[in-house]
């Protein structure tokens, strides 16, 4: 990868964009002020292969604290033993985020939560018709009475209090519009509502965000699964809105997206998403170049490798190939990149020894090797460098050899009859191991 | 994995939901009648790792052909030799998906392209003003009228073409509209919009793929880039829209989403995302049992390995955990699933071997191993397990062993104090020792 790579000028500055109502830093967003609920070690621990011990979740809420996430979720203390102890170790670890454990809305769950020391309780209960006849069985009115005692209780504690529904798309609306507004009356701090099977699309997200701020005065919190792949763009559609309208305050993610089955909205895409609605807020709120090193934290703990084409970190993330694109982006990195790598920490590569390659880049290298060469020199090194490609890609190494090679037969004239002389990709290993030896 | 699985029963049929105008299956959708063309020959192959031989290239043909796609997209055959020989080869096939080539909006593209026997042509040109200043440096009029030219010489060839912009969400709405009308009006079949830097969001291709179905008359392709996570969401947002509104018509995609940078819309998250719009449609078009097959054939060709996380065919995308999921899904599949993991030729997996289990779950598994042990017996067995898998997460034979011996406890009533032995996992490894030794 690396040394197939150039490493392209970042000088140049974005330009001032054409008018269009699609620019994607629309001065109608209201992208600011979001705050995220890092669930990596509730909804996370749901994924197949979590596995963390204590040590493990210490040294990711550290890790997720660096880098600013505004509170950490973690399983509920009714889960197992070891479960009730970590909330009381990551409460008192003095971190800056503040600290929920997510519960069934339930008493018992409540008492044991609040004595753990936790900063605030997400209660959750299952509502949707399909989860009523399955799940739990109970209808609404039980459902809002034990609500309100839970919550109230909680509310007495002095902590702060969420409560969601789940699977709140396929859940009835009116049931979930009443007591939502039952739970906004007698003072919960958020309500949430979750996409706890994965099949919800931006615009269900828009209408119900939507209907939902009209009914409740307390924060809104977003929970998306990513099954139909709509789970970064629907906490978009939660959270952003045309003039000024405030749509959802909290968002749901996890480290990768990992959780139950394929996962939750992941951090890295929300914040590279975030980042294009409101690049100075997103990049003075939270440290981007600490992304990284949570990945590869919890990736190793999960025993899974970071995916090739991960949000911002995947290895190919800011790779540019194809000839048209190479060439403009060694012009202005902006034209074909709307995530500067640098501001997470990362850096561009521009691949030029294969059969998409064009000139315009190869004569990018040429200038940064100082070499001689005119526009048609080029141009007929970049036909041999795509002939070549054909057979198997060159490393940045090879296409050096080629140039260098190709500039000192200039001297005596051979430069033609040296073009003709490469016919396989080993001739130029050969002249290379010929240079060394 | 398939070790610590339980298989659910998944006779249930999902009944009825709720009201809600948030259902998946809105009867207002308009998610038929799209149409794929699919990319890997042409976008994938623009992949940092990407290397097809001509092979390579006919087996991935092929193997999308089986699944049904609309279209095939191959690289250019003005990007090398072996390209021009590939986009011959394949359109000798015989496939049932039309042959199409992507090419610069250029004469001697289009003559090229012609002559490989192909049945269309996707012609693109960069519009924004990013790209009008760095990259062709061309003014409106000039691409306008060189438009015009190409389209109607490749029309007079009888071939079907597209023409596209480039970064289309960055590029002068006016210029963009300006030239999409002008060739509308001389016939051509499709005009495409492209997210070439990835920036665009649901809202803005909703409004722009409206705002363009109003100005011309011809098919409409989107094709995304997935840098900010909304490639899929994208894709649906062109497509779907309420009151039967027709919006895009064609879309793109590739492969586990490879191509340039972190790539563009995948075929199998597109499919999964369209399969909830519209099931019987997308289940009689495709065959979505072979998205599998021809996932494994690209990623092993460009080496990278399937994402733990990738839709419908990630490891993990149909396993089920938390003790709350696992009693629902196991009552009625439904519950937590929007995909049913049959109609891909994938399992579900439930797993109970660790610290977030249910009682439910674990009866469950009672009931399939045909043991007869009341509800207390399961919540004290529940609990073991809890405790155990704070330590270490347990196989499903460890919790087979567990149970089966319990139950044989429970014969000379020293179950409780069976229990009680139990103090780590080692120890049911143990007994499964003695018990085949």
């Amino acid at each position: 990868m690396s040394q197939n790579g150039l490493q392209a000028n970042n000088n140049n500055q974005p330009k001032e964009g054409a008018s269009s109502p699609y620019m994607s830093n629309d001065p109608n967003s209201n992208v600011a002020n979001f705050k995220i609920i890092e669930s990596t070690l509730r909804e996370g621990e749901q994924f197949a292969n979590a596995f963390f011990t204590t040590e493990k979740k210490i040294e990711i809420a550290k890790a997720l604290d660096d880098i600013g996430v505004d509170y950490l979720e973690l399983t509920s203390p009714a889960a197992s033993e070891q479960s009730r102890n970590d909330c009381t170790v990551i409460s008192n670890l003095g971190l800056k985020a503040k600290i929920l454990t997510h519960i069934r809305c339930h008493m018992d769950d409540a008492k044991l939560a609040i004595d753990t020391g936790v900063d605030g309780l997400d209660v959750v209960i299952g509502t949707s018709s399909f989860l009523r006849e399955f799940s739990h069985g109970k209808d609404m009115e039980y459902i809002t009475k034990q609500a309100i005692e839970v919550i109230t209780y909680i509310k007495s504690k002095g902590l702060e209090v969420r409560f969601s529904t789940e699977d709140s798309f396929r859940s009835d609306l009116v049931d979930l519009l009443s007591i939502y507004k039952a739970v906004d009356k007698i003072g919960v701090n958020r309500v949430g509502i979750a996409d706890t099977v994965g099949c919800a699309n931006p615009r269900q997200v828009y209408e119900l965000v939507k209907t939902l701020r009209s009914v409740v005065s307390c924060d809104i919190e977003c929970h998306f699964h990513n099954d139909t792949g709509c789970a970064i763009a629907n906490a978009y559609a939660g959270k952003f809105y045309y003039y000024y309208f405030t749509g959802a305050t909290h968002i749901d993610t996890s480290v990768l997206g990992i959780g139950e089955r394929n996962g939750i909205t992941p951090l890295g895409g929300l914040l590279a998403r975030m980042y294009t609605g409101d690049k100075e807020y997103v990049k003075n709120k939270y440290d981007l170049t600490k992304i990284r090193e949570v990945e590869n934290i919890v990736a190793e703990s999960v025993e899974v490798t970071v995916p090739f084409n991960n949000y911002i970190t995947g290895y190919c993330a800011f790779t540019h190939k194809a000839g048209i694109h190479a060439k403009a982006i060694l012009n202005n990195p902006s034209t074909y990149e709307i995530l500067n790598p640098h501001d997470f920490g990362m850096t561009r590569y521009v691949s030029i020894g294969h059969r998409l390659t064009g000139w315009n880049a190869v004569k990018n290298r040429v200038e940064q090797l100082d070499l001689d060469l005119t526009d048609d020199d080029t141009k007929a090194v970049t036909n041999k460098i795509k002939e070549l490609a054909d057979v198997r890609p060159l490393s940045l190494d090879d296409v050096d050899v080629l140039l260098r090679s190709y500039h000192q037969a200039k001297a005596d004239g051979s430069h033609t009859h040296f073009l003709k002389k490469i016919e396989t990709p080993e001739h130029i290993t050969a002249i290379s191991a010929e240079a060394t030896a």
